[in-house]
């Protein structure tokens, strides 16, 4: 069951702990270009498909009624830190839909991001639903089923009721983009909700790499999802802030490499990315699944094989495929790095 | 390399991932009764084994001469949140020795327990090391580093200057109390810097568990050892809190089980303990280290298979053997839980 280890955690010379997980590297046609470990077991992709289940809300017009910024396009694809400019940004996306943070079925949370959590506190604020590292994603769920209650003549509060469970039209339409894209049969895949009440469906890291070729490359897509995919990733290269936020891998590394790369984290060690000047589709996924720390490092690795080209990406690339770790005092105690296994995979 | 699966993470009924890892159980001889997974590794046991890192500051006579109490030694084997209560009890063993928290060597953060965090802040506050989860164990250290000046007639704070170093007279009778209680050469072990900048040893889980065994028991331990030893832990039975606290595993675990338990959490996912009705000492290692989530699991397990004798054992381990998780809205998502393996293995 288990896949080959990716990481390893350096500690005074020694290995401490290390990671293990699978990645498959897909073109568009769905051919497998380079893999490392079981990409055929369903896992849940949780959070990485943030840009596929946006598509609708572009391909429904409700980005284009509601006249969505790509400022706010890509806040739609983030797992953000709950900064003040990310609860702001989408908070005027529901305005602009007539709606308000209670319209959000994600739940509340504080801040992610420390810093503004501690500024929220310290203000004597209480978190909202709008600091929920996915109120981007609900608030461009909420401005589609603004859209379709309009279309419909219906009230759209009364029609947004329980828009996270699976038999809603919205949720529907997030589920059919998902489905197609990935060209997986999501009525027999494993299903499970996802930290912000939706449903989130089990499919192999090759199908979610396909879809992800996909994005790249607009190939095998429908010509509304193409051109809705293409926008997603131009808007998400403009605003990289929104995605992500301050200190995190997806801002910094987009911030640097622009539409070039497409990447997005999500919970329990996956993540995706779509490379658009190799037509390439990235999926990985981490076996123990605790945090960002070892799947940035392998796409980290990843990017740094196959997309760098000149010292400045490679700058961008190289504290993040090998991380000093400091301690309190600031004192180096060890590393993350990619794993033998991992070098020789990506070697071939 | 990879050791078995211990815990399984489900979601939508399928397992989302998974942890694997070792454990050993020693008796005081150093026969091992239970283990599962290479337990010859040499692990770093980071802040599990801060009750035998302790055990000088009570042989020394520090502990004596600053009369400390049982609260302000269950803070000197803990890793706790920086909750008020823990940084005015640090606060207080250093008044006792003649020093302020700027004798202490560990490094600020802000409290690893969100609220106290939150709470910080929004009085206007900033951390120091007190609120350094290391705080309790430092104010040990210049505790008995103060001891020491005094016997040799010297200005405590010029002596107390790098007492983190592997040289220094403190770090070396702490160095000391931890080769002999594990039977184990550290002078020929790996070493690194642990976060709070003193050095942690490789060393295995064999030798680990048989330190705790010796806890457990007495037996092995000099004379002043295994009194400092019993000491430790009746404090910690009669002062839970202070070892780690709000709705923290050990402090929960052991309010119920008082002295039939100690057990003490480490960084990069060890966890030991000490079971002194049985004379065993449990250590255990997850492969991926990367957080307490997994760890727990095992060790409620282990718990709740050897220890636990009434209704009343299994109601304080069952919601931390299978640890039912909830989203930002309290719908249940998933669930931790023994593996197939860790149970067969336990099942002997």
């Amino acid at each position: 069951m288990s896949n080959p280890v990716l990481v390893d955690v350096q500690r005074g010379g020694v290995t401490e702990s290390f990671h293990q997980g699978a990645f498959a590297v897909v073109d568009a046609t769905g051919t497998v270009v380079h893999a490392l470990g079981n990409i055929d077991r369903a896992i849940f992709p949780r959070s990485a498909v943030k840009v596929l289940q946006a598509l609708p809300l572009i391909t429904s017009g409700a980005a284009d009624l509601f006249q969505l910024t790509d400022t706010e396009l890509a806040l739609a694809c983030a797992s953000h830190g709950g900064e003040p400019a990310h609860a702001a940004t989408a908070a005027g996306m529901l305005a602009k839909a007539g709606v308000d943070a209670t319209a959000l079925g994600c739940g509340s949370h504080w801040p992610s991001h420390d810093r503004s959590s501690r500024e929220l506190a310290r203000s004597g604020g209480e978190p909202t639903a709008l600091h929920n590292n996915c109120s981007g994603k609900h608030a461009g769920f909420v401005c589609l089923g603004c859209l379709l209650a309009r279309e419909q003549g219906l009230d759209a509060r009364g029609f947004l009721s329980g828009y996270v469970q699976p038999d809603h039209p919205v949720m529907q339409q997030v589920t059919h983009a998902l489905a197609t894209a990935t060209s997986t049969d999501l009525r027999q895949a494993p299903v499970g909700v996802d930290g912000c009440s939706i449903p989130t469906f089990g499919m192999p890291l090759r199908q979610l790499a396909l879809g992800f070729a996909r994005v790249a490359t607009g190939q095998g897509l429908s010509a509304d999802h193409a051109r809705a995919a293409a926008r997603l990733r131009k808007a998400v290269a403009k605003a990289p802030f929104m995605v992500a936020g301050t200190d995190r891998f997806d801002t910094d590394v987009m911030a640097h490499f622009g539409e070039r790369v497409f990447c997005k984290v999500g919970a329990e060690g996956v993540y995706c990315a779509a490379l658009p000047e190799l037509g390439w589709g990235v999926a990985i996924k981490m076996d123990d699944g605790n945090n960002a720390r070892a799947v940035e490092v392998v796409m980290s690795h990843l990017l740094a094989t196959w997309v760098a080209r000149n010292e400045a990406d490679h700058a961008v690339l190289a504290p993040r495929t090998t991380v000093h770790m400091r301690n309190w005092n600031g004192i180096e105690v060890g590393t993350l790095q990619p794993s033998a296994a991992l070098r020789a995979a990506t070697e071939a």
